[in-house]
């Protein structure tokens, strides 16, 4: 703790002081680009990873970077995601795993956490879908083998989940949020994304050459409504 | 509940006697191929509209034909999903909606059943990412066309909600269950089908001379792992 | 789904132009009398047993024809009860189990239930004081039997459960609502109606050259009030 | 607080004392043969208003005597009901209101609460049976009379929510258990019990001269079971 | 029942006559000055233990008198303590846990209540800080040794519990409120008081000749605010 | 979200490439020292304000790092804190909010988010502990000196909630876990920390000269037992 508060005055002494009109510029007000949700696991550090600047990213932090569908849990998670999209404007998340996990690791060894561990055995039931896949889908598997899996599930499940939020729902629809999903490894210092055209996990550096692809490729929801359609369909039916 | 009564009786003794081999051979047990979630409105009788035979069709019927996500509501919807797929291996769900749905019209004024009808104020919830989408991209709407639009969103807002539920992920990563989107018009007669490739609701008498479209054109999750990817990945890495 | 896809032309072409005149009459709103409860089991088609027509019966189906006590689950049986009563004014409500059913099955083996079918496991609590009332009375039973008698037991436990809420309550006073417990039996095509007075399942038909009984005899709550009571009262108590 | 503290030395040197035996006993182990639900409210001594013995009443106390359905909140209530009839044997409840109910005064002005007393406000949520029978029939009162009727509705409310627990549905069943609804009135010191034959609250001390009467005069469940009814069922049927 | 009816018609013959002074003024409001939270056990009797009045102790029971922390149970426990400070001003609250106590005797073996007492099982989870630490700490100890600890350590962990309260923060920040810890012995008729400034359980009348120790010996939050220690702060910080 | 890819591959050329001997140690387990909880907004880097190295943080963020009551949510945080404890052996927590909290100017006009952000304002309920004191004791405040209040508070509330949780009780209990209280100042870049023997926030650097306090100055629960004090007791009962 001492070596934490002596970080601070270092801190306040030498970056703030370096770049204190940044800092005065954000006491104006925070205008993130990206939502980044990862795992609380202390290797990872996502502004050192990506770079980014103090204000740029907004993030969610928990074990095992879970976000449980829209209405299970009345923890931060939604009301968070619902903030940043809401009232910050933000138009990107980021979905991070990272290899090593160890809620994830937990996950594969569920009723085991059951006595000592209750709230993360609890916590880890909204991933249940990735539980569920693997068991039925990678049952040959173990070890690193089938934790990398699970890793990479895990963080699909999540974007599935975020989906079902209203406050994302409807951003889907105009076409005015993106989400993608990442996987940090924690042995090559490197971030793999996930490839919604070819359902892989790919380098990201290879897709900055191009356009980068949209994880959700179209409008989740009828471009054409209902109602415009009903001429053509009663046409149709009365052939 | 007299004539109820008496149709009781006249079932016995005309359909049962006439279709007695029938109802003999599922009493060995039913082996429907259909989830069909459906209103609970009485227009809609489910077998009459698709001229389905008993036994074909494994009902869930609520006011709104809403299926919350998973792990948010303790209802009987998602029980029964899963059963539907675990347990009797459905591989095709139906949700189908209905114009002038009182379940969706209680939606479009929601604020107005919060002192009659507070389980349905509670209920519809589920499906505010429906209300959010219409509110957020359909205000210049009203009447007829307004209602008409979400009962067609909030058929796509389930879609996504069943979506959650772990033994849906993976199956729909198995390539085994396909979710369709139905609206069924009252003043018609006729069904109108969701096409995922136009982002609209279509005739689904169109779709049968081909292929049917699927509603997920793919497995929503990866299909090579990410442990698979790793060599390539640390080969690309590595320049 | 080609079938059913097929069905739906079918029926638009035969029934429905058959019966135009009472599809136009029901797109002015549907008045049901009676709210029928039961089972998603695709053996089960309630038009066709009670030869109701369209817009008779508003109806709910979940596996295992169950509704939650007041307030314990925020699935749609409770609000499509209220909206049934509250806003369509029904005045009459079916329980309608029946033999062979398979949510029950699991309720009489529910630890199996646990591991595979999570959601099943949790739904089925809701008729925990069915499972009880046979663990502690019927255990010398197994097989068929105990099976009917825990299918019987269920359709009262939810008769219960229905007089929970509060708008069944009010009217259940008002003496305009009436609950019935009935059985369909797959094998015989016929169904069994509970009678208070007899504590037994009877034959429905034979109570319709009488009066039907009600299942509630009396309201549920004192009609004379504690206010009026209190001047006898006082007058016995000075003795 | 010193004034308790005093009583407890009082208490100890001359009550305690004096009924050593008593207490001697008792800590082998506790059998009271009444579960007692009542309000919190400080004007009600149970055991002195009943004049019973130290040991005789198993006790629940909250604001308005309340208790919700069978799996709605998880607190106290439900777990003590389990208890008291499961682990102690009990075979009689009492639900004993009160006039001058603070918590009942509440629940007729029920949106008033939301701001400040939002526990409340929730709790009372319990008990919305009663507010919608009051609302809707007894529109006309108000003042004394609307809350003397509310206070005596509400016992009755909590009979029935009693009923939905798996432990008293059982023993209801087995014709193990009787509940009976009380009504203590602060000014005279008198209790009114609920007769269920003239659905009216009387004087206790008039039923004790005959046999008293069950507040559930018989089995809530068949007591023939469907199994028994098939043989006459089928025969019937096949006329 | 037919004891405590004629127990009935005692009180109000002799004790409320004798008193009907007290009662008619109780009749105006009560104003209770102590919050007496306590087990539902028979064997303990508040108003006889502390020879306190009619009027004197606003009472919450339940098994184990267990008050579970803010927002996590929908029960009466919460909406109590509510209305108690809110509503009836009261500045002190006692816990009494008690020897010999079923509940904790529960909590000591827990998973023992699953299958037989699911209600239990779950409400001693509102507790389960108590049994953690005794797990962690005591798993030297046994039989009675154990179980009296438990108790002790019960009581301490409802008071953590309360502190969670909204109302209970507010009062406590501003000094108006103060919360006992108390063990009733079954065995000696005394009470024991908890004493923070020994951790100890000690004779309440111990402490009546000097000031009563508070349990809270200062205010849990801030006296001097964030604004006002800014300019010391900035002071300190530019040496 | 380039910009962010490209961070990507700074991060693993530069900064991997320099510190890999940390990062391979890092792949055979994380060993944080603190478990660090903030807010979600972008403009607090937990790392960079407290000059941390990879590896010695476990993080939480959500909106106004907020930990609510055990039992109370099941989101992320305390599953995450229990991970943190239990699983990582953290004997040190960092509560840290900071000025210009968004989260907190939300909580301050709480009614205004419940239609637009129907999340955050369920989320903030959480914190209703910091509001009711704040409205009850700071009515006079206004603007920036009220928020100010109310982001101190907030963390106090937190440290009160996370008390609650079973793991936090017992090793408090131990005397094994410290739990500290900061905010971070946008404006100066500096931190203050809570002081619970001044009742203020300071700076954390005066305290490092001598010991540092504790904020929970001793544990929260007996030292010695029940069953230890029971001799003296009736010794001292017995005069």
């Amino acid at each position: 703790m001492k070596k934490l508060i002596r970080g601070l005055g270092e801190f306040k002494n030498s970056y703030f002081s370096d770049h204190q009109d940044l800092f005065i510029e954000l006491t104006q007000g925070q205008k993130p680009r990206v939502l980044f949700i990862t795992c609380s696991d202390s290797r990872i550090v996502p502004n050192l990873i990506t770079q980014a600047e103090v204000g740029e990213l907004f993030i969610i932090r928990n074990a095992g970077n879970i976000i449980p569908p829209f209405g299970t849990a009345n923890g931060g998670e939604g009301a968070t995601v619902e903030y940043a999209i809401h009232s910050l404007g933000i138009e990107q998340i980021v979905v991070c795993g990272h290899s090593h996990c160890g809620a994830i690791k937990g996950l594969l060894k569920l009723n085991e956490l059951h006595e000592e561990m209750p709230l993360m055995y609890n916590w880890l039931k909204h991933t249940e879908a990735t539980r569920r896949l693997i068991k039925e889908n990678y049952g040959h598997l173990q070890g690193e083998e089938l934790l990398e899996i699970a890793i990479a599930e895990n963080v699909l499940t999540q974007i599935e989940n975020l989906k079902t939020y209203p406050v994302v729902h409807s951003r889907l629809y105009q076409g005015k949020l993106k989400i993608y999903g990442w996987i940090y490894k924690l042995t090559t210092g490197e971030v793999m994304a996930y490839d919604p055209n070819s359902h892989n996990y790919v380098q990201p550096q290879s897709q900055v050459s191009g356009d980068l692809p949209d994880l959700i490729p179209a409008p989740a929801a009828c471009e054409i409504s209902l109602a415009q359609v009903t001429p053509d369909a009663s046409e149709n039916g009365s052939k």
